[in-house]
C-alpha cells in the first residue's frame, strides 16, 4: 500500500505519481483516510510541478470513480452539456440549455453557486419564486427526460472526493493549478454522464484566467481529458474583459436572459450564445438552427417548460431592489473600457454573491450597465445603476468602480468575442 | 489580521513574506489558531520558493518567542554549545561535552532523539542505567551550575512553535527545506539561552545533506541566524560518508565515547572532536589545549560527574546483544569504502533506531565496524560485527549491508574529515 508522503515526495522532487498510487491518494482522501494536511502539501507540490498526462488522466478518473456516474441512455435525445470557467455577467447556461434542447439534444446541466466576483447559474434561477435546484438523480433524470433540459445542483453523489479536495484547495491557496481546475470541473462533467461537452473558457479580467495562452492550456487540458473519458469534448476561446450583455447580478440575470430567449437580447451575449449553441448542436450530431429558436419563440417556450417543471413560476414578478445609484460619465467621449473585474466585484459587494460559502446571496442586487464600450456618451450621463436591497452596502460598491470605466476622445475598434476554437 | 490564505499564495507566487504576517501565523499555529492544512500547503510553498534572510530572521524569531529563552546569566562559566545535523556513528556530543567543560566553559546540550538511521544523543545515553534526560529546566541549571556540563531534553517550554512544525514537516514532505531546517535547529539553541555554538553539519552518503553546496548554504544560513540572535555562531563541515569511529548504535558508542574520552578512541572521531572543541573554546573565550584535557583525565571525570549528576551509574555495565553475526571480506585487498547510510540503516534495522517516534530503541543493538577504509584486508576476515537483542532483525539487517563495503586493490587516499569552516 503507497504511503501519502511518498506520493508528497515524489512529486515534489518533479518524480511521476503512478495510477495505483493515484487511486488509491483520491479513495482515501474521499473516505477520510488521508488527513487534510498531507493531501494539501501534495497539491502545493502539484501547483509547481504539474501533472503529467498521465497522471492527470489517472486523477480525474480516481474523482471520477469516488462516486456514482448517471446513467444517460434512457434520455431519447443526443445529450450535449456546457461548461463555463465563469464570468460577469454570464447567464449562458440559463438561455442556452432551452435553446438547445429547443433544437433536439438533450442538456443535463450539473451547476454551481457563485463564490466571489463570478455569478452561479443556481443562485441566478434561485431569483424565481418556487424554482428548486436540488434535485434527487430520479428527479433530474425525469425532468431531462420530459422537458430536454434541466439545470440543477450536483448532488452529493457525483464526484465526491472533488468536493472535498475543492473546499481543501480553496483555503489552501491551490485553487489555481491547471490540472486541479481541469481535473475538477472534467470529473463532474464524466460523472454526470453526458455524451458531450462544450467548454466556454472566459479570457481577461473579469475571468480566472487573465491571458489566452492560461486559457488554451486550460481548455486543451479538459478536452483532451473529455476524449480520454469517452465525452465528445470541444472548447471555445470567448472574450471577458467587459461585462457579458447588461445585466450583472441574479434577478437582473434572469430578466435579461428572458429578453434573449425572446430575441431581444444585447447582441454580444446573443452571440457567445449562438456561437455554443451550434458548437453543442455539432457536438451532438443535430442539425438546427438555433438563432431561428430563439427568433420563433420555441427556445422561450422551453425555457417555462423548465422552470416550470422545476417548481418555479416563469410568470412571477421578480425580486426588485430598494435602493438604487447611477454611475455617471466624467466626461464627454466614448466609452473605451469598462472593466469586467470591477463590475463583478462591486455587484458582490451590492449582494449579488458571497463571501462565504454560507452566506445567502441579495437576489435583487446587481448592476445595470446603461453604456457598453463603442457607446458614445456625455458627462453626466449614467453610465451605471447599482442595485441592492441594503443601503449600507453601496459605499464599498462605489469605491470598486474607481477606475473601472475608460473614457477616450473616439471608439476603440470592437474586440472578437469568440477568440478561438479548441477541437478534439 | 492577516489571513493565513493570503500568506500561503503570496509565498506560492514569490512574494516576500512581512515581518507582521510571520509572526502572527506562528504564533496563531502554536495556540492552534490555524489549520494543519494551511501551514503544510505554506510549508510547500516556502520549500519551492525559499525565504529571503529578513523572512527567515522573522521566522525564526517567531519561534523563539514562541516560547521561554532560558537565561544562563547564572552560570559561572562562558556558555557555549554544539549541535550536529547528525551522522551515523556521531556520538560526538557526548564526548564534547564533558571535554568542553573540563577546560573551562559551560555547555547546555540540549539533544534530541533518533528517528530514521541517525542516532540520537539521548538514547545512546539512556542506555547507562540510571541515567535521566528529562530535567526541568531548574535541574538543568542546577546540573550545568554544579559541572559545567549537561546533556538532556529540550522541554515543552523551548519553541513549542517549532515542536508543532517539526511534526507537521515530518509527514508532508516538507522536512528538507534549507530555511526550514536552519530555523528548527537555530530555533532550539536561540531559546536555550548559550552565548556561542558551534555547528557541525555533516556532508555525504550519511549525512542529511549529501552534497558540500547544501551542506555549506545550510550552514552559511545557521551562522547568520545565530548571529542575529545575538548568538556568535561558526560551523564545521565534515565528512560522513564513513561512519564515525567504530561503533554504532547505542550501549556501543557509550562504550567508544568513554574510551575517546580516556585518550584511547579511534583516529577519526578524535580528530573532529579535538576540531569542534577547538572551535567551541575559542568561541568561549577560553585558552585551553583540549588534547591535555583528555590525555590526563580531566575529560573523563567531567564526563562521570555529568552522568552522575543525572542519576546514572557510570560503573554500571552497559546492555549487552544477545545475538550477534559477523559480515566478512568477500575478497584480499584493500578497504576502499563502508558507506555510512548503509551501515545507518543496518543498525536501524537491528533495533538501535526507530521507525515511529514512539518506539523504543534496543540498547544493546548496532554494528562494531571491524576494519575501516584504509586498511589491509583478507578474504574472510571479518569487517563488521552485527549485534541485537533480536535474532528476526538480523536478516533485513544483513540485506541492507549488501554493496555498503568495498574492497579495491590498493588503498585509496585518506579523505579529510574536516572539509571547510564557516565563520560569522
Amino acid at each position: 500500500m503507497p504511503e501519502a508522503i511518498d506520493l508528497i515526495t515524489a512529486k515534489r522532487d518533479g518524480r511521476r505519481l503512478d495510477e495505483a498510487g493515484i487511486r488509491w491518494l483520491i479513495e482515501s482522501y474521499a473516505r477520510g483516510g488521508v488527513p487534510d494536511e498531507q493531501v494539501s502539501a501534495l497539491l502545493m507540490a502539484i501547483f509547481f510541478r504539474g501533472l503529467a498526462p498521465p497522471e492527470l488522466r489517472a486523477w480525474t478518473a480516481a474523482m471520477v470513480a469516488s462516486g456514482d456516474r448517471l446513467d444517460l441512455s434512457g434520455v431519447p435525445w443526443p445529450t450535449v452539456d456546457k461548461h463555463s470557467t465563469g464570468g460577469v455577467g454570464d447567464k449562458v447556461s440559463l438561455i442556452l440549455a432551452p435553446l438547445v434542447a429547443s433544437c433536439g439534444a438533450a442538456v443535463p446541466q450539473l451547476s454551481g453557486r457563485g463564490l466571489g466576483h463570478t455569478g452561479g447559474t443556481l443562485d441566478k434561477l434561485e431569483s424565481i419564486p418556487g424554482w428548486r435546484a436540488a434535485l434527487p438523480p430520479e428527479e433530474m433524470l425525469a425532468v431531462l427526460r420530459q422537458v430536454g433540459c434541466v439545470i440543477c445542483a450536483a448532488g452529493p453523489g457525483l464526484a465526491p472526493a472533488d468536493r472535498r479536495l475543492y473546499a481543501l484547495r480553496d483555503v489552501t491557496g491551490t485553487v489555481e493549478s491547471i490540472p486541479l481546475i481541469a481535473s475538477s470541473i472534467m470529473s463532474k462533467k464524466i460523472a454526470e454522464g453526458t455524451s458531450a461537452l462544450v467548454l466556454d473558457v472566459k479570457v481577461g479580467s473579469g475571468a480566472f484566467m487573465r491571458e489566452a495562452d492560461a486559457a488554451r492550456e486550460l481548455a486543451t487540458t479538459m478536452v483532451s481529458l473529455g476524449a480520454e473519458h469517452g465525452v465528445r469534448t470541444t472548447a471555445l476561446l470567448t472574450a471577458m474583459d467587459v461585462p457579458l450583455g447588461r445585466a450583472v447580478g441574479n434577478a437582473v440575470e434572469v430578466e435579461e436572459s428572458v429578453a434573449t430567449l425572446s430575441g431581444a437580447g444585447p447582441a454580444d451575449l446573443t452571440e457567445v450564445t449562438l456561437a455554443l449553441a451550434t458548437e453543442m448542436l455539432t457536438l451532438a450530431g443535430v442539425a438546427a438552427d438555433p438563432a431561428a429558436a430563439l427568433a420563433d419563440g420555441r427556445a422561450l417556450a422551453k425555457y417555462r417548460e423548465m422552470i416550470a417543471a422545476q417548481g418555479g413560476d416563469p410568470d412571477a414578478p421578480l425580486p426588485q431592489a430598494t435602493v438604487t445609484r447611477t454611475w455617471t460619465a466624467a466626461a464627454d467621449g466614448w466609452l473605451t473600457g469598462l472593466d469586467a473585474r470591477a463590475v463583478g466585484v462591486a455587484a458582490w459587494r451590492l449582494g449579488a454573491g458571497r463571501s462565504r460559502k454560507e452566506d445567502p446571496v441579495d437576489p435583487a442586487a446587481g448592476i445595470i450597465c446603461l453604456a457598453k464600450p463603442g457607446d458614445r456618451v456625455e458627462r453626466g450621463q449614467p453610465l451605471l445603476e447599482l442595485r441592492s436591497s441594503d443601503e449600507s452596502r453601496l459605499p464599498a460598491a462605489v469605491d470598486t468602480l474607481a477606475g473601472a470605466v475608460t473614457i477616450g476622445p473616439g471608439p476603440a475598434a470592437p474586440a472578437p468575442l469568440v477568440l478561438e476554437r479548441i477541437g478534439a
